[in-house]
């Protein structure tokens, strides 16, 4: 593979702007590297690899879960390697290790490593379970709604982040939170996603509208059919082909979208 | 109280050294900041307040649960304020916002904010539920074992940072993972540690003796003999009073603690 690639690149060292990411039991290593080059390159390196570039995002979307991870990892290091320059300490340029995967700082001897920041994310419920409260940003695109998520800050638990989060954006006490699952998040310098349930009797809702464009509570039915909507074009989000008036929810390949699926499941509304 | 502060500092602004950490319901703000000055002012400091100077550490160890999520948060707020000073992109030097919890890059027009690092830490039991597995490293306290941990990599899910970390520390393949709870810890740049259980049917151990001095299944009935010891003691940690030979687990304040406390609660060893 690496031979494959290396001819169509002859004047570039490809090993050296390349990242181990990991070597199987097998002892097959899994390397990623950013192609230099434009088009025609590109088309010439789709062709000897019998592959596709796509955008990053859409590849979230479409790929089986462990080559997803492989690939959030693979996005991660390479936008650390490009833009983690400069010691935070004390200002000195950083020098890259052997492998990739740490820098120092030749002044202060410090040791930079690529970083992940705990983002909670909460499926809001009603007691009841039988409707489910969604928001939407401005940047989202039209008809998408999606769970209330924030960064972790300094001091906090979990379950105390998602707490703080959800008064802040939609004013509600959650009466119970519980853990649901993770998912690393490659994009804006590396997000652990961490996904909680949070329970409310409380159904009045005080927005922050300078985060939120709107939040509103959704049947389990309204959000069924908008999670059908999605899985039968999950290329709707990156095509722009949402709808406004119409519901839409994150694709396959978010957490949100494992955690919309998580409540309808235990619903009864789709099947174990 | 900042008032009386403010006393013992005439020439000091001490306005400008603190960092705002929350605003009660009742409008009591909460800050914090780290005081100039040498012994006589700190014991001046001590009695205009009725309080103590105490180690970061050990007041994590001593103070209920809120307060010591307070004292985390102050700790990693203060540290960041005083460790990053350049900007890691282009390396020009950071300016701190008003309110002192982001710094903004003037050259690049980036922000900075205060870090949390995503460490899973692992309860590692047998089938039966009878024993457990802990570890300890060169730098711990003598006889002191605790839960396998460490940090969470780029594209890694909590659990399959959980499966890798024991894989690579003890050799040992875990059966079944599942989330136990999460804590903030100050030190270190700022970690989330986020609890789990690893239960496994293989008792063979693969030590890493790089990263471990020793690994070592315990009875339960060792483990609460050794959780009853730090609770009567939880200084021991911080005095180095633990023994080589006695079996010594971290003390209250910590995860792994109350990672112990839970499991042995669920065989029964100890009350509900």
């Amino acid at each position: 593979m690496m031979t494959n690639l290396q001819r169509l690149y002859p004047s570039e060292d490809l090993a050296s702007r390349s990242i181990l990411l990991s070597v199987a039991d097998t002892g097959q290593a899994c390397f990623t590297a950013d192609l230099p080059g434009g088009a025609s390159v590109a088309a010439a390196a789709q062709a000897a690899l019998g592959g596709k570039f796509v955008d990053p995002r859409a590849a979230l979307f479409l790929l089986p879960w462990e080559e997803a991870c492989t690939m959030s990892h693979a996005f991660s290091m390479l936008h650390w390697r490009d833009t983690i320059n400069f010691c935070p300490g004390c200002g000195a340029e950083l020098r890259s290790r052997p492998a990739g995967h740490a820098k120092n700082c030749p002044s202060c001897d410090t040791v930079q490593y690529p970083m992940t920041s705990p983002v909670g994310i909460t499926m809001i419920t009603d007691a009841a379970q039988t409707r489910s409260l969604l928001v939407r940003q401005g940047r989202h695109p039209p008809g998408m709604y999606s769970c209330v998520a924030g960064f972790l800050e300094p001091g906090e638990t979990i379950e105390s982040c998602i707490r703080r989060e959800v008064a802040e954006e939609v004013g509600i006490d959650l009466d119970e939170v519980g853990y649901m699952g993770s998912q690393h998040w490659p994009f804006n310098g590396g997000q652990l996603m961490v996904g909680c349930y949070g329970r409310t009797e409380q159904t009045e809702l005080d927005i922050d509208t300078e985060e939120l464009e709107d939040a509103r509570w959704f049947s389990a039915e309204e959000i069924l059919e908008a999670y059908k909507r999605i899985q039968n074009n999950p290329m709707a989000r990156i095509r722009n082909e949402t709808q406004k008036g119409e519901l839409w929810v994150p694709p396959r390949g978010t957490i949100a979208n494992r955690m919309i699926k998580t409540w309808l499941t235990d619903c009864g509304l789709l099947p174990r």
